[in-house]
């Protein structure tokens, strides 16, 4: 996943560093800063969790004022939970990142991921500051991208570029998140770069729009953690004419974002907490998009199908069942389920034994799409999970110790 | 669980079987049949999963009659999404067994359980109907409660006794389930009787108070079962006056019913697949009882909170995150969470680290009461389930293999 050198992530204007604070307790990376050398336009989502953590307040706060030049990141602790000081020492490790790079407070914002309601250890990182800012480099994004990991497998990192009125725009996703994946919204970290010159709230209803078919389709777990935030910093280094929400400049960069953030999600997904295959739902034929979802996250978020898949069963009847259960008003009698090409279920009742056998040579393989036909109406959606294996449990039996 | 001997599940009136009729691959008992001597009062209530399988609606119908005489059930096969065929076969089933036992078509009620999907194999089940009816004994209720189980590893049977208009009331129930284990409503099969005297709308509105703090407060893995059904057979022959909803006579009625389903729930929840913990869910202090139900079933259909409690980490800070996404507006500075009686958050925040390890020791016990205290007004409520473990995701990895 992702490409092999950190060189390739290249976004003029952007600096990154990844360093290890002692946070976890290996000599793992667990500190990073992406930096832009000039003020960078921002916009942010955050989760919808009635507990936040404190970087979440913070820094929807700080992203009122329209602009960001510093994000500092940590993993190993997710400063949930925990109060007044909590909020303290958030404030203290983005103002100290602030100082130490002369630029305005609130121009650095903060974010933190690991375990909840655990006492922050606001010194190790305060005293590590210095050290995280000499390792900046342009090149050093995939550092940056492995500071922010906990139970994920490899760093997710995608490039993409294109051309707006004339200029040549690069933009960088990072992300982070493997288990509590759900949306609204993301449940993980991400950053993304780009030297794109865009208005303000043309950026912010891009990151919108891009999350609606991207984080917000994913789920591993249908736990909704309490740090979810993506943060979009666009530096205007490509000199294009800045983007405004009515201008034909504006589609292309919405594309882009969207293309950047799908692989990011897909890549979490691929990345799911004992993860051995990458599911894609789609529902199609119903009566609206909404009904679309309800079914579609009622079967990837069936524990008894997603261990079915795990096990290469091609158990259709508990697709079925999700089905049914999802609060939709499907007709029981006009459902089609496809594994990939193969129909396993035509008209709510299962299809010849010839086929249910190719099904279960589909779930040999490590990709799936499970596609659901209701007959009900034009709407569809595609949401994309993974299966539950026995490495999940034993990854989160443990998660602490 | 449940009293050892077949003996002491003795019903005035009723008689039980339970045979193998080959549906499995064993020779485990798979057909059970429940009998009553003499025309019973009856009253049912059956899955909300919009997928219904062939008995649950040919049962629909039949109880409109208010009245049945038997129930022939098996394991190994659900007949759900079986079309026309399945209901066919569901008939033939309940007819067959009238037939044989010489009493009305109507008075007979048919149940299956198992995998959903395959054809269902009603010539086995028809030539071993003379077999079943041949073993009918009023001492047999554990031989026909072991033949529809499933992934169950112990029948789930109890019995209960009050005193009634100066009669003695006998009630007993068994019950089968253990995973695709979610309201609404029981997920299971569920067939209690009694030999009270009760009036058919008072037995059907004591089942529905009696489900509603029981088999609609159990979760597993939040699946719902297209084949759920409880029905309550009372034949009357404790000669009590009749039962009506408006005499004195309804309450203990109710309770006894209640009592008895609450076991039968608890029995399910402690037979969760692959369970090692018995998990209650207590929520006090929420604004209303809706609420109170949205937070509990939040945590307990959990995987993170599942899964850290199978490996005895007593990790709180999940059970914050599954509070805060459960759609409430809790207040995130005031809840409290409990394990037993240790405190291991107040007011949203960590305790200190003596408690957080009496905390580790509560979790070494195969019971464990979660608290949540919201501090928003005086509803609460309790909901039972287990931890998620290794031994779930083997068992639903190849269940139909």
């Amino acid at each position: 996943m992702g490409e092999k050198h950190g060189g390739d992530f290249f976004i003029p204007g952007f600096m990154f560093s990844g360093i290890s604070a002692g946070i976890k307790d290996g000599k793992e990376k667990d500190l990073a800063l992406f930096y832009s050398v000039t003020p960078a336009t921002v916009a942010g989502v955050f989760t919808t969790n009635r507990v936040k953590a404190a970087p979440v307040l913070v820094d929807r706060m700080r992203i009122k004022g329209g602009q960001c030049q510093a994000i500092i990141a940590n993993s190993g602790n997710a400063n949930a939970c925990t109060g007044k000081r909590g909020m303290r020492d958030a404030r203290a490790m983005a103002d100290a990142t602030a100082e130490a790079l002369r630029i305005p407070r609130e121009l650095a914002l903060v974010s933190s991921t690991g375990v909840i309601g655990k006492p922050f250890p606001t010194d190790k990182i305060l005293s590590q500051i210095p050290n995280l800012i000499d390792n900046l480099s342009s090149r050093a994004l995939l550092d940056a991208a492995e500071a922010i990991m906990t139970t994920d497998r490899f760093p997710k990192v995608k490039m993409e570029k294109c051309s707006i009125g004339g200029k040549e725009i690069r933009m960088c996703g990072v992300a982070k998140g493997a288990g509590m994946i759900m949306p609204h919204m993301a449940t993980m970290l991400c950053f993304v770069m780009t030297d794109a010159a865009i208005e303000r709230a043309a950026l912010q209803r891009a990151l919108l729009d891009a999350i609606e078919p991207t984080f917000n389709r994913i789920t591993v777990d249908g736990d909704t953690s309490t740090n979810d935030t993506v943060l979009v910093l666009a530096n205007g280094m490509a000199k294009n004419r800045a983007i405004s929400l009515n201008f034909a400049d504006y589609p292309p960069f919405k594309d882009l974002l969207t293309a950047v953030l799908l692989e990011l999600a897909k890549m979490t997904i691929r990345d799911g907490e004992g993860a051995t295959k990458f599911i894609e739902v789609r529902v199609e034929g119903a009566r609206s998009e909404a009904d679309a979802k309800k079914v579609a996250f009622s079967v990837a978020n069936s524990s008894l199908v997603k261990t079915a898949f795990f096990g290469g069963d091609a158990n259709w009847g508990r697709i079925a069942a999700a089905i049914g259960r999802s609060g939709v008003r499907i007709n029981p009698n006009t459902f089609d389920i496809l594994l990939n090409h193969v129909a396993v279920a035509l008209g709510g009742m299962e299809t010849n034994e010839a086929l249910q056998e190719e099904a279960g040579q589909v779930l040999e393989g490590d990709t799936v799409t499970i596609t659901i036909r209701l007959h009900q109406g034009n709407a569809h959606t595609s949401i994309y999970t993974c299966d539950l294996s026995t490495d999940y449990v034993k990854i989160n039996a443990h998660y602490r110790s």
